[in-house]
């Protein structure tokens, strides 16, 4: 039996609360124009240093030792599903981000106008970054193009100079294993969608006349007159956090992505505020409703992938104060860390392990006072691997029976 | 998909060195005749001291916790692959270590020259340690027998009393799953080579024949007038460091062992002068030509093994001198660590772990300012198995994508 299996059999429910912090990228390391301290260290975090000394904490291993996770590896294992086991594309993600329902069979993909140069080729990935306004006109173009050999073709808006497109198949059978069109550098022309099985095969050649009809459609917005079509996916197969864990679950998260991922685990999504006050004021809000909330704060990766130091350390203060606003309605288990470590001296996700907090009237407390990496190195958690906070989390709640006689 | 999978899909090529010291059976537990302080903690270190405050610290688990590694399953673990997995037998280690060039299929064996006495039992199992001049010598008399039964044998003289046999059969199918005839005790007459299958039962006559005939032409020399033979065994079948990493790597190791796991995983052999600070120099030698060096310095399992707490603490100091050549003409990653712990008071190698630094520009630094086994357990590293420190250093050098969308 593994520990999935014992989780299943051992799962009750209660009336407890959970709330999970997801600070995205927080994991940093020691930053020597900083003094060589994190942003975390830097922070000043009165409330989340008190909270520290009243909690466990420990560093999560969001996917296996020296592995960088993408956001979707990242956050699933913190909803305790393997991201070994499962993966959701990045189509699928963008799709159920912006609220679009996926069908079992459906294929999505991931867009973005572009613009192309007379002979074929690509002189800008992004169309300039145009704003969503002038997507939303150049998607209600494309929308005219309904169906393409028998595949109901459904087009839909993103941020930005991106959008999403669903191929839909009520006859033949379609397949996601397409490579992307999008070769990611300009001067060449977009790659031909091609597929390695029947299915993708024969889906292959209805997005190569998608793209074919789109671009003749376009071709009077010569900035625009393109798009690039990447992240051909399907829905998982993946059990709900109801089912898999008897918790009625909602998301407090603002970007697409997480709202994506979070709706794909059968997750309420809540409507979030720009504010971190305002994500909190969410939870209290709802509190009532749900039994597990999870709260996403974006700022903390953006100022990581920027390599903007003082507006990570910024983030963690806002998130620091607004923390007060929680703790005056305090949830019964509460978790704070990170998906993924974004350092600001690399720019980019990393492979760093995470801190994590754990607190509830059961987690006991370590030595560690504060809420930092290195202190969270010697915290009563130890090393572990993300998949695994779920279980801690429900354990702390009280929603595990014993497992064996 | 498990560790390995993951790593086969995003691992890269880049321009980055790196330097994987090992620094034999260097893990050690605190001695009561020194001050209850390991050779680690006892020596004067100032360069290892100063090089992990910059640098994160942990422990690793060679194999498996509570398990005594072999120097083989130690040494195949530190390069990332799974020492639960892949079997070096020990007569393949020696061949290999002697620069003989394995065919697929080969059985190789470790044999040693004894003294036997006239009722024909053994009476050294050592042959008195005679010199490798005499072991030339007695090898070239049993070069004599060039095949039987249609497998070729081929013999190669070792250090000291040792030489190597190797089994090629062109025809006929040999396997190696062959009883040592080394029966470990002395009074007790040699054992006959036993088979398990077709194929080496087949084999272990062609063994019990050339012992045979070996007696007989060793039996004017009275000292020296039998062998033993153990450690049967085929050359296993491993991704070169190359395909598995992209990695051009080389050895720099002075010991026939090492040099033969280093060989058997393509590692380039350079040569190895005896001294600490040699081992360094050639790196620098040589450091353009390679992307990854493996250093290996045996006296810290020399001393560990004759219970030799001071010399194992003189060798730890004479690294630590020599550290600086290297730090002047630093790689992009450094890592040092231990295949093993070889603790003095235990006079073997033994299952605790082994404690291991890591530096780069992006491994960030814990609050851990000197390397020891002790200080390395409240480290950023936390506690690992040997095999995922090949991830962390590839991941360190900028060589693995990201992992999922």
């Amino acid at each position: 039996m593994n520990h999935e299996d014992i989780l299943q059999n051992i799962v009750k429910c209660n009336n407890s609360k959970i709330v999970l912090i997801v600070l995205d990228g927080v994991g940093d390391i020691r930053n020597r124009d900083y003094n060589y301290k994190t942003p975390l260290e830097y922070a000043k975090t009165p409330n989340l240093d008190k909270l520290a000394s009243e909690s466990v904490v420990g560093r999560m291993i969001p996917v296996s030792l020296g592995i960088t996770p993408g956001s979707g590896p990242g956050h699933i294992g913190l909803f305790g599903y393997d991201p070994t086991k499962i993966t959701i594309g990045r189509g699928v993600l963008e799709a159920v981000g912006l609220g679009l329902n996926l069908h079992d069979g459906d294929v999505a993909a991931r867009c973005n106008f572009a613009t192309i140069s007379a002979d074929g080729k690509i002189i800008d990935r992004r169309a300039r970054r145009i704003p969503t306004e002038k997507t939303i006109e150049l998607c209600n173009i494309l929308k005219s193009i309904k169906s393409i050999d028998g595949v109901e073709i459904i087009i839909e808006p993103g941020e930005g100079h991106r959008f999403v497109t669903i191929f839909r198949s009520r006859d033949k059978e379609i397949d996601s294993l397409i490579d992307d069109t999008d070769p990611q550098v300009e001067g060449k022309p977009p790659l031909k969608a091609k597929g390695h099985n029947e299915a993708s095969i024969f889906l292959a050649s209805v997005v190569n006349k998608f793209i074919k009809k789109g671009f003749e459609l376009l071709s009077s917005y010569p900035s625009t007159n393109g798009f690039l079509t990447r992240g051909f996916s399907k829905k998982p197969d993946i059990l709900s956090m109801r089912k898999k864990y008897c918790l009625e679950s909602a998301a407090i998260a603002a970007y697409p992505m997480y709202r994506g991922i979070a709706s794909l685990l059968g997750m309420k999504l809540l409507s979030a505020p720009n504010s971190i006050e305002g994500l909190f004021e969410t939870y209290i809000e709802n509190k009532q409703k749900y039994d597990f909330f999870f709260i996403h704060v974006k700022g903390t990766d953006q100022a990581g992938e920027d390599g903007n130091f003082e507006s990570k350390v910024n983030c963690i203060e806002k998130v620091d104060r607004a923390l007060n606003t929680l703790l005056k309605n305090r949830p019964d288990v509460i978790a704070i860390t990170g998906d993924h470590s974004s350092p600001c001296s690399m720019r980019s996700h990393s492979f760093h392990p995470v801190p994590v907090l754990l607190n509830s009237q059961f987690s006991g407390r370590d030595d560690v006072v504060c809420f930092h990496e290195n202190a969270c190195n010697v915290g009563g958690l130890g090393f572990f691997k993300s998949k695994y906070l779920m279980t801690l989390l429900l354990a702390n709640a009280k929603r595990l029976n014993k497992f064996g006689a």
